[in-house]
């Protein structure tokens, strides 16, 4: 199933995508995403048909329960380009998964504009990522058992802006200005995705194509992430894991290539669709 | 006031301190401490009193609305006991705030227990600090208008898994293991604290003196840190911001003094009350 948050005539509801995606079908019975993850997530009573064209779109979760847990320099190229984009933040040995977290108010759809935050950052940056939905409680999960934890795949743009980022040593505020997190355009089932995800990623800034890369060069891998990071740390339906980003981010250029205003950012990964925002 | 979430007949309650400590008078018309700073945060409506004997002391905010906001290094002597511990991790010049974040998923209350965790980490550690409470939704405040935003203020210990938060370079997943943020054991409400707050600070393990400080230390003010978070990312109601811990914490000793099951830690800030959890 492509699962999807959705405004149509002024209410917020849950669906499914048509085969060709040129409708979608409301799922009932659930308050809103969550509320669906968290009661098993199975879709058993449909409501009305409804064109794709007449809806707008929202982040398949526009409210996570929790800051969204993302990887750093989880692609070797990615890791090069930003040890030579500023070494004293991003160089240096790596041989665990880095972890952050970044603050989500309201997860941003697709369509819907990433702030531009000109007063505070001029160097906002773009990172395409497979994302992780977790399904079910997700604790002390033993290896072999962490594709049971994973309820669905989308795609986030872990907008960042560098100078916090690097300014303030840990990442989290440079990842966590308002806005920062584009997801969609919607949650793939993880039935529908063969594991380990083998996935052509890429994004275009106005049409340029900037990253271009497949899910099978991940440094660490979802399994790994969900066994170790359920060995302390409970995880919640509902949960994202955002896998880390390949090269081609803007800090990777040479001069530069940061996000203006007016800029549209695609990020498309293979089977999941495009996420499109346009920068405010 | 001196507000407090609790559990009485095996209900959840909120209630304020009488004078003495000796009784807790209801709040009556809120769900929960989240919904009851939502409001306004005004005690209008009292119920039962209780005596403070037949309460069981929950965290003032059980449930936090997003992951608590962490000041990193934020007392001189706290960053130079850091760098001398692991420099790679902690050294180096910092002139602007470190901001990380802690995953919530239930805070613990004064009297609760504290999961060793001793399957990931043997370099369990406290952390006694100030934290404030957001009272009202803060998106660009101006210097001199911070305080208006303050509800209250409370005690969390920052325990940290030192192995795991130097080993993946950011420090949210060695922050963020289950149980590992106690706060309380009230919140004292920012009109029975002087700004800026000059309060002392202790930490004690098995009734030792560990941490000995007072928070007119801190290197980044609140006012200062919610000027400059606000700026970009939107705090709501109830948000949790730590601001840091002073010197004396394990690590800080040679050799490092972790902690180990049965450890009684008691965090105290004057005016607030004592923070008490033994380690499981």
């Amino acid at each position: 199933m492509k699962l999807l948050t959705f405004k149509y005539k002024n209410e917020e509801k849950i669906g499914v995508l048509s085969e060709g995606g040129s409708s979608v079908k409301t799922i009932e019975g659930f308050r809103d995403m969550n509320d669906f993850i968290d009661k098993g997530g199975k879709a058993e009573v449909f409501g009305e048909e409804i064109p794709f064209g007449e809806i707008q779109l929202l982040a398949p979760i526009p409210f996570p329960k929790q800051d969204a847990i993302c990887l750093g320099i989880n692609y070797m190229a990615h890791a090069e380009e930003s040890a030579r984009y500023k070494k004293e933040a991003f160089g240096g040995e790596r041989p665990y998964p880095v972890y952050f977290s970044k603050r989500v108010d309201e997860a941003v759809g697709s369509g819907m504009p990433i702030p531009s935050h000109r007063d505070v950052t001029d160097t906002l940056d773009y990172e395409v990522e497979l994302a992780v939905i977790i399904g079910k409680t997700a604790r002390n999960v033993p290896e072999g058992k962490a594709l049971d934890y994973i309820f669905g795949y989308t795609i986030i743009n872990d907008v960042s802006a560098r100078n916090l980022q690097t300014r303030h040593q840990q990442w989290y505020f440079g990842k966590s200005l308002d806005g920062a997190l584009p997801m969609g355009p919607v949650i793939v089932t993880a039935d529908e995705i063969a594991y380990p995800p083998e996935l052509n990623i890429k994004s275009y800034v106005n049409g340029e194509l900037r990253q271009n890369s497949n899910t099978r060069n991940m440094i660490a891998s979802v399994e790994q992430v969900i066994v170790e990071l359920s060995s302390g740390m409970t995880l919640k339906p509902g949960t994202v894991i955002a896998m880390g980003t390949p090269a081609g981010v803007g800090m990777g250029f040479q001069p530069p290539k940061f996000l203006k205003s007016g800029d549209v950012v695609e990020c498309e990964i293979e089977g999941i669709g495009v996420l499109k925002n346009r920068v405010e």
